[in-house]
């Protein structure tokens, strides 16, 4: 992987900082954070401007540049990978080590007196603005909403906006009407005295209405907002995509049930001027609901007076705990998951020794062909992830990270396994993060717990050996939706961070990278459940979480004197559930020879 | 113990929240802080409005009463206290449960529209009357800084403001001179473009100047305010406490060295008039640096403009991290304490059986009795806390919380014995409680790890049988100072909370508590040191905890069949390590009694 080169870029967006056609006097530093207009994690190729101005393309990164400098915040995740993409013209910020520099901090050092920091007010979240404005203001710098986005400005081939088909899903697969659901939140809005609601995440949006599209790679999302008043709905989208008669059915276009769930109809542009308005008309009561992670722009449309921002919308928690009728879909999507991926590591294990048994140089297998093995007959879309493209051998860890879209459930496992023999050492770091993995899936903890505080269960065998990752254990996982979702999480990071309860949905996934040499993660996909431990303090209640992966832990990669024997009765139940309900399943569909893998890999370990 | 009658004290209150002498309009909510204007834990007498309003004396806890209410928010230590010190006037908020409103949300509920909230700006720290103020403003009503403190205008006998005689520590107790510390927070000063710093915390003062008092019972502190310049010393005191020559000579008073350590003298109520004429003087690019925890009213005299508040000051950070010096005092003060507390159980053990042979009906000794034992010649302030004062039987769990101030340290210490025969359940959660005592004490964690990540690790025993307790795992603390300090600790709270690193000492106590039942709590106080695991990933470094509490776990608590190996073999080593220091000590000072004592409490288990 060679670096994008970026000189005549960078000179070309300097000169761009200088050019009054874009505000009334040059800025001295412009900052592109890597989010879209809805602060997505993943986003569209028209809103990747962070990557076409510094070639790096991770899933998390700012990048700021000054007239002398351009630099790049992003996380242990992403190292390796800015430092190969990036070239000499590039800083490399690494953020959660102790000297790396925040991004306020090394604007006031590296910055003239009285300096602009431009930035483009629809991709900046209002709460980012806010402690940026607050650091640089109190340097005496100032920051300034830049309108016209300047990466925009020097992008000639820049790709459209994109408008996919839309789905709508009915109740067999939500288990909620989207006319509920707005009955729902509107009596959280009176309860909170609230009179207009403001949704800019996509993926609550498509939750709300039951609908999704394919707007964004691996989110099966569509771009748009919506604004809930206690009578009025308002739909931000593309009109083009609402003239299918099924999906004006679904929305009750033509013939509202009731004049409160009367949907209006908007051009996706058009959300800045109608929010100007509905803010025109306010009463001096009114009080509108907004995410205070929402854009800039939006945010700041609503007059202070009236704006009550929220760390997180009622719509992002009632989506975050899941219905009886998404749990089942989630089941059942990681139970067809998990017949693809026996079917992918039994395939794999025995084309990886085909292979090395007749040939002596052989270099491996490109890891795409992969992908399009196993039954993807309901899949959405399939994304194995491997750590990197490299080509696999016998001699090397090999790690995959594999997602998939399913209508009834979204999925995200992570296995690590050896085709040939593991050395001491791999199999010593795999057992701490086993070891890890299970401290957190076989916890138990009080309801209301914050999951920041489980976080350490899953290092704990690692920083007994001096051992860490340098990334959060867990991440909330939508229903058919992002597979990063909030508001929960396990991470010692302790933002955005709800309470865990019953019908949360969340990834356990400890790690260790050996950097250049190998990587281990094992990912499960859990469900948050109520546990029965012997006393009830306080009448608390209780809590654990039921793995809904349902895949294989490679035992040959496992040091099983270093596991207790609680931990090797995990292993044990854990794989004898995955023979129960896949072994079932594989044997339905016929598929003979992964089924013996099955069978092979979940041999008891003592 | 009967409820504080508080009725006609309230009507007085509530007479002085519309009296126009105050305020120009009358308030219809006032807010009594606990603390007092230095924002100390522990107040002086003449400091305790909250207790004296409301009956309630716990550590920690706020009053807010309005026209028709009074309510008292404390945390989980303190409910059963509170509930029985209140008359019925008062309504108990408990903190820590989903159900219980925050102020502000109670606030809002209760109080007719465009209310005014009064509180004491001298009482009430900057960071909280800004979020106070924010809050209350969205709904309407306003914050107000009533500054003559309406709970003294009520009460008439306030004792006066204590003056005890100041004692000046020389560096073989403290390590660093008082010139050396200035040195260092002024270079702090100029790499951050500071000019002027205001330390408000009486603890920060007291170690800066290498000076103890004794105006705040169990801390040993004194009234005082500094300011500091890069050329100027400006000390708030009472004059009267400057005329001993020795403390003249101590502060160079008289002489100074060099005309930037030179201290100037000021009578302690004019550090608001100083502190103002500084701030007129201020050029345009003057900063002073304040702690976000000082008084609203001092932080308030400072221009927003040159404002700089940080959440710890050098200061604070500084003390947190002990000299070799510190903590060989530190070391030797808990031998010390170990020693006394030897012979305190021994005889305890002795006299509870004696008078259990003898008298079948015997009522039990009463606590204070004990604290006059062992040998306190060393002993600046012993403190026995026993959690309630309720008389001694062999029937009964038997809680201690001991702490002393000796010259060369502090020491807290706790634990729990049963004199009799310890029930099934009482053993079952003191093992427990021992096993997150030792999760804690044995973890190994990279450099940099915040306490808060380490706070489950003493609860997940307790958690997997359902059990829990509602504070948090431990806090710092001083040497020769306060027994409770920033701004490092354990605990699920994660404000306040800087990282882990070696030289700072922190308590380690888990617990668990039965209502009405027994209360169970092992508390060490621990020193952080270096580790050295097998590996060390990036470089970091690891950091484990030492015990410098070293008094014997009773092992009649453990049932032994609960606990690992590796958790024998700690309770094993650490009772090997009593033995061997603590019991040289009391051989060399011919304490055979609690050396046989020692002896049989540290016996091998197996």
């Amino acid at each position: 992987m060679s670096p994008k080169i970026t000189g005549e870029l960078l000179r070309q967006l300097r000169q761009a900082m200088k050019n009054c056609k874009y505000f009334s006097e040059p800025i001295q530093a412009y900052i592109i954070p890597s989010g879209d207009a809805h602060q997505s994690e993943y986003i569209a190729p028209c809103d990747c401007r962070r990557e076409f101005i510094s070639g790096f393309d991770g899933s998390a990164g700012t990048a700021i540049v000054t007239e002398q400098h351009a630099a790049m915040w992003t996380d242990g995740r992403y190292f390796l990978q800015a430092n190969q993409q990036m070239d000499n013209n590039w800083t490399l910020m690494k953020m959660g080590l102790k000297e790396t520099p925040s991004q306020e901090d090394w604007l006031i050092s590296v910055l003239p007196e009285n300096s602009k920091v431009g930035v483009d007010p629809w991709i900046i979240a209002a709460d980012q603005w806010k402690n940026m404005f607050k650091a640089l203001s109190s340097a005496g710098h100032s920051l300034v909403a830049v309108q016209d986005n300047l990466i925009d400005a020097v992008w000639p081939d820049r790709p459209e906006r994109p408008s996919t088909q839309l789905r709508s899903l009915g109740l067999d697969f939500t288990g909620i009407s989207w006319q509920d659901k707005i009955t729902t939140l509107r009596a959280k809005m009176s309860e909170r005295k609230i009179t207009w609601f403001v949704a800019t995440a996509l993926d609550e949006i498509a939750w709300l209405f039951n609908l999704r599209g394919a707007d964004i790679e691996y989110n099966p999302v569509f771009f748009a907002y919506t604004i809930v008043g206690m009578n009025t709905i308002r739909f931000f989208v593309d009109l083009k995509r609402l003239s299918d008669p099924a999906m004006r059915e679904h929305l009750q276009l033509d013939s509202p049930s009731k004049p409160e769930l009367s949907i209006q109809t908007f051009p996706y542009e058009s959300v800045y001027t109608e929010l100007q308005a509905i803010c025109a008309a306010l009463g001096p009561k009114d009080k509108v609901w907004i995410c205070d992670k929402a854009s800039c722009a939006l945010t700041q449309v609503i007059p202070k007076t009236h704006r009550s921002p929220i760390p997180y919308t009622p719509l992002c928690l009632g989506k975050a705990v899941k219905n009886a009728t998404e749990i089942q879909g989630m089941k059942m999507a990681h139970i067809k998951d998990a017949v693809a991926l026996c079917e992918l590591f039994a395939w794999l294990e025995k084309e990886v020794s085909y292979f090395f048994c007749f040939q002596k140089d052989f270099v491996g297998l490109s890891f795409p062909t992969i992908s399009s093995v196993g039954p993807h007959g309901a899949i959405i879309h399939y994304r194995p992830l491997p750590e990197t493209n490299r080509t696999l051998t016998v001699n090397e860890v090999y790690l995959i990270d594999s997602g998939a879209q399913y209508v009834d459930g979204t999925t995200d496992v992570t296995r690590t396994m050896h085709f040939g023999t593991p050395s001491a050492f791999e199999k010593e770091c795999f057992t701490y993060v086993l070891k890890g993995h299970i401290a957190v899936s076989a916890a138990i903890f009080p309801n209301g717990t914050k999951g920041h505080l489980l976080d350490s269960f899953a290092r704990s065998a690692l920083w007994e050996s001096g051992l860490d990752y340098l990334h959060g254990t867990g991440h909330g996982v939508g229903c058919f939706l992002n597979v990063h979702e909030g508001p929960c999480g396990i991470s010692y990071k302790t933002f955005a961070d709800e309470p865990l309860e019953a019908g949360m949905i969340v990834s356990d996934e400890p790690g260790y990278y050996e950097d250049g040499s190998f990587g281990i993660r094992l990912e499960n996909v859990v469900l948050v459940v109520p546990a029965k431990p012997k006393y009830n303090y306080r009448n608390r209640g209780s809590l654990t979480f039921e793995p809904l992966t349902l895949v294989p832990i490679q035992v040959k990669m496992m040091n099983t004197e270093l596991l207790t024997q609680k931990e090797r009765d995990w292993v044990n139940e854990y794989h004898r559930k995955c023979r129960e309900v896949v072994g079932a399943e594989l044997e339905r569909q016929g598929r003979q020879e992964a089924l013996e893998w099955l069978i092979r890999e979940t041999q008891l370990i003592i």
